[in-house]
């Protein structure tokens, strides 16, 4: 079993695990190979990342029984559990007490798809290092900055100011409206627990925008909504391209 | 263990079997009740919620063990699996070949969090009545429409001209760039499965799109991914309210 005080994680999979090989061969310690793994192009390739970056291959079945759930999985990568401090001065994306492992990932792989690399994370929140997480990202954590703070007003005092953008159910403001005054600053945009949202706090820091949805349901999907605001906000960084 | 064969099928909770009875009162079967339900106020709405249609409640624990993983499920309600056919005069958002119940769930959640209640699904697909996808869909499988086809040109030849939007990344066109022809047709938002996308075949069927992302990753995640279209093309409608 995988646990949060543990100074390694685990890639699951050879799709996966080639990721990680590729992008940040220094974290990896060890990679595992399944005696039945019999795919010949991708033994051949991961053998090979791994000697370019004298990484130790092992196979046995062991931890294959003790990680996986799945019975099609022949490869586990293990590496350390580093990443790098946000940049002070880039935009933000901030999740509060975010909960689930999968939406963390899915969270992640949208800020990168949207150009966003600064991922800060108020705690407690779910270890973003869970080889769940990991999965859901595709890969995605591999590419983020990441810092965690023991509180909003932590990460506010540790950090340059940013326009702040707190998505709220009670918020005035609509994203997309063009009501949402510019400013030179890089912004930061905010979003709550799945289950419980922001705090009413929330409704005095910057500026609070709502993503419009009809009463027929309570709220969108927590990376559903992100993935909104990350699309909303980038737009005109991809438009020019 | 539910199956997709079977005529009914199930809502595991409170809050969901709260939202079935209030919405759809006329599909219910029956409701159990766990030996061990003792969340007073919550009994008692059931209770009358039932009682109000006529609905008989069981109190067993046979069916809980059955169903349900989690140990805080105390309510689950039987359901016949009945929905409306699609509106052909209206937006359709047509999903062909979706694979996973939590995605599709969610993908509902949106839809009708922007307004759209006609749901296409293309087979094979995940059983959409599947307790996963009724629970991930926090109860907004209740207000769709839905048909399914067993291919999309059987859904072409059984429906009005629409105006059509196939999500792809060989598309040529940006979502959100404006280059979108507009025509007085009702429209259809068509994804792919999770893995595999649409076939290119799709590249000839209305006005390909693309949600344009870094090439940091392969692509969005697929309710994410249908999320953000449903709100770049519902935008104009909930500007107004």
């Amino acid at each position: 079993m995988y646990k949060k005080n543990q100074e390694t994680s685990y890639t699951l999979g050879i799709t996966l695990s080639i990721e990680l090989l590729k992008e940040r061969p220094e974290l990896v310690k060890m990679v595992y190979f399944h005696p039945s793994f019999n795919d010949g192009s991708a033994k051949d390739l991961i053998t090979d990342l791994a000697s370019k970056s004298a990484i130790p291959i092992l196979t046995q079945t062991k931890i294959f029984n003790t990680l996986s759930q799945k019975e099609n999985c022949y490869v586990i990568v293990e590496f350390e559990k580093k990443v790098a401090e946000i940049d002070k001065n880039c935009n933000h994306l901030v999740l509060v007490n975010p909960s689930d492992a999968g939406n963390m990932g899915t969270i992640m792989r949208s800020a990168v798809g949207f150009g966003f690399q600064d991922l800060v994370i108020i705690t407690p929140a779910v270890d973003h290092f869970n080889p769940k997480v990991v999965r859901s990202s595709m890969g995605a954590l591999f590419h983020l900055r990441i810092s965690t703070y023991a509180s909003f007003e932590d990460y506010l005092s540790d950090n340059l100011p940013h326009d702040y953008f707190p998505f709220m159910l009670k918020a005035k403001h609509r994203l997309g409206s063009n009501l949402v005054p510019q400013s030179e600053l890089p912004y930061a945009l905010i979003f709550g627990n799945e289950a419980t949202g922001l705090p009413d706090s929330f409704l005095n820091i910057g500026t609070p925008l709502i993503i419009s949805h009809s009463k027929a349901i309570d709220s969108l999907n927590l990376p559903t909504a992100v993935g909104i605001a990350l699309y909303e906000f980038s737009k005109n960084v991809f438009k020019s391209k």
